[in-house]
């Protein structure tokens, strides 16, 4: 407890992003202060892919998506056909990309494990985690958290917050391994989803996902997702794209409890990637931090910000 | 402590189903047990309506939704032509009723509240809660659950399991007072959902609710409910009627966990209400009933295993 008193954020660089965490934590859990909230109402939610570890040159799902789409095409040969399986099979991320909230690519996620019990579906993501790796940055994928993230789930945990993963990606591809990599339990990931069907198989019950979406949680979904799940306003929320633009104005404007936005910029291309506008990828950021003076919401430049990158 | 340690279930009258409980969680929370099971794994879920609460003459979410039906009409005039809205003005439940989900009950819940923000329907929530009274047992409708159920409530806290409501109401509807009455947070209820939309009005974030049904969490659908929402399997399940069997089957069958199943039935027709098969309201209990003894599900006798019925 000592060290963690000494500073509890130890990858942050002294700065205005780590002294304004610092204060916002003290401020809410300390009993007295003004700005106190109980323990119940601190909940805090996290973006995954581009905030807690990252989405270049594409979001970690997907290269899992692309490696299991050979497996479910020889399953359901039809699915062969599908625009987006060719484009996928093809290398053709561009099109995968295109429209509002990367259907294309939604698609393929679904596609490469409809039919499959959520039992299998986990066991695949675990042995892919164990195998593969990240093609520029050559470690498991797991094993590329931010380590100044990892930090501030302590902290928040320390001071009896519950955080949650919102994230664009899909929730049973998280909750396999978010318990063991982020400490967060499985029911505190809030993600996209498909519809699945229960049936009792050879007696035993399973739940086989399906190709229908049931729900993107991207953009103004965050919001919705959250309230959906979670049933109360967050009191901070953390992202890094205009996907989660919506997120931060839910939790920060009027909100009746002390707030705190923070943006993670990708500003290092040398020990990360840096990117921002132009970017063709999930992490597109340009509204969001336009209205970051406005809103209040720290804005943190990784190179600058952060001494360590991964944990 | 001395009173818990003395008898944790006082409204549980001495019998095969209260040592079953007591059994079943001294085993799976005393470390050295063979049953043992780590706390984040112990997970309980709890249907609502006709477990933790009655549910007749109708659910009580039905005589809210029914209660605000007039002011949703003036607010949308075009209500007044679907059929169900019809039903409800005239009293004939047979109709909302009939179908597999309750269709027309459900229509006419999502109905009463389209087009309000999510807080002024929390808001219609707890003002019907403070002032309606349950046409027979003359109480408001949340000082009517179920003594017996609460101590279960408290027993499963005291062991460190994380208990979920899992029912077929309305996940708005029940999050509005859920820890009050309860004592389980918000963010641990899985129901039904509509669709929310995500606004900036007049500057402040709201979410309007929508007549869109997003998710139905009844019968199939609560296996896959829990999956979504909490993503694991329960090691105990708490139901009433066939609307929770396939959560009775998801819990308990070839689970690799300890597990326990656990049925009310409403014998007690003067403390309470006396239905199983022959009821038209959600309770229908044939085939949950007819598996127990083959799933190891225990039934509790309303009148002959609780001395008090309301807390």
């Amino acid at each position: 407890m000592s060290t963690v008193a000494a500073d509890p954020l130890p990858s942050w660089r002294p700065g205005a992003v780590k002294e304004a965490l610092l204060a916002f934590v003290a401020a809410v859990s300390s009993e007295g202060s003004a700005q106190f909230v109980p323990e119940s109402e601190r909940v805090a939610v996290f973006d995954n892919d581009g905030t807690l570890w990252p989405e270049q040159p594409l979001p970690f799902q997907a290269a899992f998506a692309f490696a299991e789409l050979q497996g479910a095409v020889q399953r359901q040969p039809e699915l062969a056909s599908d625009p987006m399986v060719q484009a996928a099979l093809a290398g053709d991320i561009g099109a995968l990309l295109a429209g509002d909230h990367f259907e294309g690519l939604l698609r393929v996620i679904a596609v490469s494990h409809a039919g499959m019990t959520t039992e299998a579906f986990a066991a695949a993501v675990e042995a892919w985690l164990g195998s593969a790796r990240h093609p520029q940055l050559q470690r498991p994928y797991d094993a590329l958290t931010y380590a100044p993230m990892q930090e501030v789930l302590a902290l928040l945990r320390a001071h009896h917050f519950r955080s949650f993963i919102v994230s664009g990606g899909g929730a049973d591809f998280m909750r396999v391994w978010v318990e063991r990599v982020y400490g967060i339990p499985p029911e505190r990931v809030v993600g996209s989803t498909g519809r699945t069907h229960f049936a009792l198989r050879d007696g035993a019950p399973v739940l086989v996902k399906s190709l229908d979406t049931l729900f993107v949680n991207d953009g103004a979904g965050k919001p919705a997702g959250i309230h959906q799940c979670i049933g109360r306003r967050p009191l901070m929320a953390f992202g890094n794209s205009d996907g989660d633009l919506a997120m931060l104005q839910y939790t920060t404007i009027q909100n009746p409890r002390p707030s705190f936005g923070l943006i993670v910029h990708h500003t290092d291309g040398e020990r990360e990637f840096a990117y921002d506008a132009e970017t063709r990828s999930t992490g597109r950021l340009v509204e969001a931090l336009r209205q970051s003076p406005e809103r209040g919401w720290h804005v943190v430049d990784m190179a600058r910000d952060w001494t360590t990158v991964f944990a």
